[in-house]
């Protein structure tokens, strides 16, 4: 992929994007209603470890996959898939011959196509692209009228039809954040039911239990149909490696269930460097490839040709309360290396997003957040989860983040289309008609490319000062909470066929009736 | 320059940057007191345009000064030099040979330093180094207490204060605001004097009027001594361009000054795109480097061998309001292709900075600051005007955002550091102690690491949710305005030879009582 092009490639370009010149006034509307595609890198990556680096990182994967091992806890089937591998198996702890797992992975796709039940918003996932999904996992939620508080089933239908709204992201995301209004051992069914009722951008599957996984393969199968769904991947899910160098019985058995059903998983090792890692990039960069390659492996094993994520969440502590730090250094310069062996090793990447320990959405969050998004974008990451919405060290989920990060996003989008070379692009007639001393705003350049010109933020106020107090004085984040507000309100929810959400629903009876409810 | 070292390339690095592990505890520590050396970039640049692209855009650029021509006004002394150099002068445009301007440009220095009286804080500019200044130009300053308001000499006093003891600023820059209650054409000198008072970071000169310049330049000779200044640069200063195309009189009789007196000047296109360029990055790009140029050329007319610095500030504008816009996309793309143009026509390259758009230091202006300092970072700038404590599109130096800024540049020098690949980086032993489900906290490798180990920031908030409420709740705006009190009331003013001060307040007493006061 070249970032720079002839005249005719930039045409060429416009033509295969479709829309043309609608498509882009589009991606330059900040807040714009028209959904943009997942992103195609025109641009370079950005890499900062060489050849050799990276090849002295593997060799160290490798020595800690043959020395050291990993450990596959609670599942007796794990443990026998690795032994018929020809791994070592001692109790728990497996250790891999050299090359092992890295052969394993070859089975899996370069790149995959996860299908969302509306055809037009499927993602690649993988090569030149980024797909960019909402905050996962937090129990609890914030915006600036009710502050921080326990989220509900209401909140999540909340982020999904935001989600849903905000052209900015690809994809609808998973746990956006934890319901814990409704039963432990029930929420994963209206979680999964609310993303393809609000929405119909792709989502991602329940992972607590390898039972709540069968129900969200079952519930997928529904909307997409049995022989469809077993073709094709129409869910990704997250499944966290304990670091260090351990996974447990319960996402070994989510794994299982979506490898088996021809589902993505992204093999994540979830490390706190000097926690539960070294506390340096280099030392943090092998553990953390020698634990994904062990669990892209595992899931080769159980299915060859299943789609695999190498995932990497990796951040800092702060050494003297051994809190979590956000937007530091360190984890630039890890995700920057975890990103350039993926591609090494031929398979997507997933890091980064919009990441902070701030607790309100001021300026700590947004400096925390753009460090981890930069770096995001130009290193290459293709699944970026956390992209918007992640407050606290991603203990909430912040109505007003939301809106802010996604306004980023959308200038992520437009930073990935690269410098425009043709004719347009280089202006030589624009310079030529208005001359030394004078001003383009009127001229036939400017006009003609009014529309399309400069990414629109949705969220910054550019005004003057006088006009910015005249109109009350409101920082990013009031701003944001008149815009989430507004967005919900306009919210229409897209088209489902009555005879897949009633069979849906059924679904959700039928297991719900099944099983007390269960609240730890 | 090679961002991979072996082991024997790390501790070489560590020794030759003196200090070793005292002077990285203090580059990691973020709020630590050590003044931070320089920045020299140990990790790849990164590049938007091949050189197909730069190519393009350097014969366009070439067009520009040759079919169309620069304008130098008010200044018959320029266009005389311009015609005895071979161009073609009508009235007061001036149309240049193909190659003129890039062949003159050949006698100034690819990098330069520029000396401090302090002589441990001089800095280099060009090559593989960053050099961070603080805001430029504001005729308010702002703080949470008081509010938006006239800058005072007081102001302008306490932010060279500041900068001073902010570790991660290299250079005390120019005019940190703009001092609106001393009389226009004498409050030069006491910026120029409070620069060398109350710092001993390198500094800039004033551009504001030829003889305010020849001040500066008798008052840095003061300092330094006469053989000195005219042997070394001590002194970097501002000439903008007023584009499109165009020169006034008033730059170029400070350029001149200058120049003559062998110090550095920066020649800087002002530019935001849609009203002083075309509204698009490659055309912003020709029309940016054929100013530049053209300006730089003529530095070399008047003393070849002068130290230029090829200048960009190029900004967008909201196409709605006409109202400059920060953070944006298009910038960025701007600010890495301008970096490349400048190291191919082989000079130190000055954009960039910590640059927004919002009225108070919140989430929009950390976004948008953010957006154009990674940019700077990773795009190679040498010399980074406003880094630090910009507000409101440059109308506002915030009192509060200097030391968040500060924070950040802190950041981006670790980040520079790259990837320690050093068996200590590497960690290998780390992972051997813990082995899988344990934890790192307390092993020897993170016990030995412990102080060097992750940026500290002196700004952000990691604690718990309920320790951060417990304290008060207190968003980043709230903290940083404690921080900027602190290091006021603890800063102590570096020592001066009395003879030279007393010869300074000499100097400007005179100079003050030989004209009338001025205020427009």
């Amino acid at each position: 992929m070249s970032e720079t092009e002839g005249r005719e490639g930039a045409r060429a370009r416009r033509r295969e994007r479709g829309g043309g010149a609608e498509a882009r006034r589009a991606a330059r509307r900040g807040g714009g209603a028209t959904q943009r595609k997942f992103i195609t890198r025109r641009i370079p990556l950005y890499e900062v470890l060489s050849e050799e680096g990276l090849a002295l990182i593997e060799a160290n994967a490798e020595t800690i996959l043959q020395e050291i091992g990993i450990e596959f806890r609670d599942d007796a089937e794990a443990l026998a898939l690795w032994k018929q591998a020809g791994a070592d198996v001692d109790v728990v702890r497996v250790r891999f011959p050299k090359g092992l797992c890295r052969k394993l992975i070859e089975s899996a796709p370069r790149s995959f196509t996860q299908h969302a039940r509306n055809p037009a918003r499927g993602v690649e996932i993988g090569g030149p692209h980024t797909v960019f999904a909402p905050v996962y996992g937090p129990p609890f939620v914030t915006d600036l009228d009710q502050g921080r508080r326990n989220a509900t089933i209401e909140d999540f239908r909340n982020f999904v039809k935001l989600a849903y709204a905000l052209p900015a992201l690809h994809h609808s995301g998973g746990t956006v954040c934890e319901p814990v209004d409704i039963p432990v051992n029930k929420r994963h069914l209206d979680m999964v039911y609310s993303h393809i009722r609000y929405s119909d951008k792709p989502f991602m599957g329940s992972v607590t239990a390898a039972e709540r996984a069968e129900d969200t393969v079952a519930m997928a199968k529904l909307v997409f149909g049995e022989k469809f769904v077993d073709d094709n991947t129409v869910l990704i899910s997250l499944i966290n490696a304990n670091s260090p160098m351990t996974f447990d019985g319960t996402m070994l058995g989510a794994l299982k269930v979506y490898a088996r059903a021809n589902q993505a998983t992204i093999v994540t090792p979830f490390i706190l460097a000097g926690a539960m890692s070294p506390v340096t990039p280099a030392g943090t960069l092998a553990q953390t490839l020698a634990e994904a390659m062990a669990g892209m492996a595992f899931a080769q094993l159980v299915r060859p040709g299943a789609p695999v994520v190498f995932g990497s969440f990796a951040s800092s502590i702060s050494m003297q309360s051994g809190a979590p730090t956000f937007g530091t250094p360190e984890p630039a310069l890890v995700l920057y290396g975890a990103a350039a062996l993926a591609r090494r090793l031929g398979v997507p990447f997933r890091s980064g997003g919009s990441l902070c320990g701030s607790k309100v959405p001021d300026a700590q969050a947004a400096y925390e957040s753009a460090q981890t998004l930069l770096p995001t974008v130009l290193g290459g990451v293709n699944f970026v989860l956390h992209a918007a919405g992640w407050l606290e060290g991603g203990l909430a989920s912040s109505y007003e983040k939301l809106i802010m990060d996604a306004d980023q996003l959308g200038m992520m989008q437009v930073m990935c289309e690269g410098v425009d070379l043709s004719e347009n692009g280089q202006a030589l007639d624009a310079i030529r008609e208005v001359g030394p001393g004078s001003h383009f705003l009127g001229c036939a350049h400017t006009q003609a490319n009014f529309e399309t010109a400069f990414y629109r933020s949705a969220i910054a106020d550019n005004n003057s000062f006088e006009q910015w107090q005249a109109e009350g004085g409101l920082d990013a984040y009031r701003r944001a909470n008149g815009l989430w507000k507004k967005i919900l309100a306009d919210y229409e929810a897209p088209a489902l066929d009555p005879a897949i959400d009633e069979a849906l629903r059924d679904f959700m009876q039928r297991r719900k009736d099944s099983m007390p409810d269960a609240f730890a």
